[in-house]
């Protein structure tokens, strides 16, 4: 994985492998990201599986997505692997979740939820070797219902700077539909990077999300499209043209 | 299940039933909950599976969540039955995660993150025959770093009682370990139901927890206790004295 590099010289694309089980003709997810793998690899530094479209479907869906890491570990090593689970519960039950994430499934990330407090969070942030996500503005239309209170999403963004990224193993979330808060986030943090959902079907523009987001070294950004990729008809191409979208947008060190 | 039964005439008494395979001598999780259910029925009025412990195995772990649900629906079909899964994305992730729960695994009520609003969590708040349970003040001794951020777990209450609750199928959690933030709540949500984690092993006093937080029918708790009960060297002792406990501080009517 490449968390390490923050600039990021080659892409900022990260592919959202959201395999839906009713848009796959055969039902086989594991062959599914196979196939858009192998088609928009050269384009992408990072992959990001919703474990919610794989645990509605039980053991299947659980043995697809560690035949899905296991697969880019084989064949693409230098990509990073989000696992976006959005976790969160108190420190026992996380042992139990960090280890299903980072060591039975293999993935360098996961996505948290902040609401339980970084005492809580411990067992994910302790684990230095792996990076912790933590939401901070959502992409989705009704995300000030919560995150707007008193500013509660900027309080999140100083909390993790301060005090949860002791290790420098923490991101957060901030969504792409936001670019005026996604400019504020990096006025916060600095150099740290950013996940940013919110680009292809959900519509927010790229070349913005980048010209607001990327961090001093032209970087630091992960931007992900997944629909808009992997059930377009050409996904090499949908990921050409994002990937090059985004690099145009780049303040070029 | 008896949701609709805020006066709770017979029992306060959730049983966790967190099977951490670490603790079971076979290893075998549907057999040690079976024992468990055998012993302590008598006492509970529900029965709360924290999903963290079944997940971390992967199918192993799915099958056992799935064979307990169905046992405590056979024997017990009175038992309100919790999967305490922490969960909440986008609204598209949402539809699989409420799927998953509600229909495969047949649970009665999910706890949800209340941080992507109320707009992502339609998924869940929608289905009128099932209970959307919204993380409020939790438990664990970190919870004040995030939720009192300008009393974010009060804003958190009276989003869910006054916009969330339409469908009267809303509860929240909040910690036996804060009793006087349950005293709170309880000002702010009526009779709503409450799940109540923190007696136990968590160290909270069942007695103080049911004076802070019944309703005015002198129920509308489930009182969370799970390896205080199901590690017990005898289950139905522990649960039998802390239903016993619990009842004894109620307002009778």
């Amino acid at each position: 994985m490449t968390f390490s590099d923050t600039t990021q010289p080659h892409s900022l694309l990260c592919v959202g492998l959201d395999a839906d089980i009713t848009r796959i003709a055969d039902a086989d997810q594991f062959a599914f990201n196979r196939r858009v793998i192998d088609q928009t690899h050269p384009y992408a530094c990072a992959y990001k599986l919703n474990s919610a479209f794989y645990e509605a479907r039980g053991a299947d869906g659980w043995t697809a997505m560690a035949q899905t890491v296991a697969y880019i570990r084989q064949h693409h090593p230098q990509m990073f692997l989000i696992c976006d689970a959005k976790r969160a519960d108190i420190g026992s039950s996380n042992v139990a979740y960090a280890r299903a994430v980072f060591d039975e499934l293999g993935f360098d990330a996961v996505t948290l939820h902040p609401y339980l407090g970084g005492e809580a969070l411990a067992p994910f942030l302790n684990r230095a070797d792996k990076v912790s996500i933590i939401l901070c503005r959502t992409s989705n239309p009704g995300a000030r219902e919560i995150q707007d209170h008193n500013d509660l999403w900027q309080h999140v963004a100083r909390t993790v700077v301060n005090k949860w990224n002791a290790n420098g193993n923490c991101m957060l979330v901030v969504g792409a539909t936001y670019p005026d808060d996604l400019r504020t986030v990096r006025g916060i943090v600095g150099d740290m990077p950013l996940l940013v959902p919110g680009v292809g079907a959900q519509g927010a523009d790229p070349a913005k999300a980048v010209r607001a987001g990327q961090n001093s070294h032209g970087g630091g950004l992960y931007i992900n499209a997944s629909r808009s990729i992997i059930f377009a008809d050409d996904p090499a191409t949908a990921a050409h043209d994002l990937h090059a979208a985004l690099n145009a947008a780049r303040n070029k060190a």
